[in-house]
């Protein structure tokens, strides 16, 4: 397989970090976004291209069938909660198994796409409140895509505070502006969700 | 979550004696299948319907979108090749990560639907060409699942092979005449690639 790598895109600030890294150590960065329903993905979907698009980088969005995801906050399955990752109504915003889905199609794409291994920028924020950004999840998951597909799992965050990650887009010029972290999806981001939250505390 | 148990139903041999398994256990089993763009999914899926309805199994059906799995003879990559699991040839047939994005997608249905548990029918003939049909790759799969959503993973047949299965199936009386095993998904199967010759194999 080549050395190319395939790296999740979601639109937020991390995995702009991510891609970010990957394209200035020269590993041929392309990028997955996913489509899996979310109320916020007109917006997220576009500033994923616009990021992938900043680093040059080719990008695929993959339309996951509305019937996989349901019931969270996220999937119209009722209001998103506003307040901190740390708060417990935020649970209302996980999308059960959301990331194994979407590392196992990118595992399987990359495959197809010769590429070996497949980047995810989940960070020590998201595991309070999401159990599948978790490093067991993750070490888990990467030695069954050791041995279901040979493909590597590679989540360099996982130790880090979203205000690292950041810090270290800010060190690789990251364009922030182009990114979208708001839940909500509207016009302009809402300010209350959990996401605008982390956003604007990691920013500040 | 209820005692309601998802299971995964290809139509098959294999998934019908599972569906069998839990529906004389009374574990509620409803079945997923999957259109993943594999070239025997209309006579696929219609044998699972069809083996569904026999047990008054609910079933519902996911549709992947075809980008996900590219360049397997399965998917229309090339010519099936003819010859029994054993033989290298039978790699053309690979679908990379399949059963982790079958199981990753069941997982979330089955967390929203409030069912805490996914059977796969994997055994231990699979295991030749199919990495992500072995123990290892079912073990770290389970450890995942545990981790990232709370859902168990049930594969009982990994030890045993495919007529250990149908034997199974025999003393619980599976109508084996409403599965479907030919790859090639045409009129009548055709006797010669690697999923007819271990259907005869088995059946024998």
């Amino acid at each position: 397989m080549s050395a190319g790598r395939v790296v999740l895109l979601s639109g937020g600030l991390d995995s702009a970090v991510l891609l970010a890294v990957e394209a200035a150590a020269g590993n041929e960065p392309m990028c997955l976004s996913f489509d899996y329903g979310q109320r916020h993905a007109d917006r997220e979907l576009a500033a994923a291209g616009a990021v992938a698009e900043y680093y040059g980088a080719e990008r695929v969005v993959i339309g996951l069938p509305p019937d996989v995801f349901r019931g969270s906050a996220l999937t119209g399955g009722g209001p998103v909660p506003h307040g901190h990752y740390a708060d417990p109504a935020q649970a209302a915003t996980v999308v059960p198994n959301r990331n194994m889905v979407l590392v196992a199609c990118a595992a399987a794409y990359a495959r197809s796409a010769g590429r070996g291994l497949v980047g995810v920028a989940a960070h020590k924020g998201d595991a309070a409140v999401y159990p599948d950004c978790r490093p067991e999840f993750f070490d888990a998951l990467g030695a069954a895509l050791r041995f279901g597909c040979g493909v590597r799992l590679h989540a360099p965050f996982l130790s880090l505070t979203k205000r690292e990650v950041v810090a270290i887009g800010r060190d690789l010029s990251v364009p922030f502006r182009l990114t979208w972290s708001c839940y909500e999806g509207g016009e302009a981001p809402c300010g209350l969700c959990g996401a605008c939250v982390e956003r604007a505390e990691a920013l500040a």
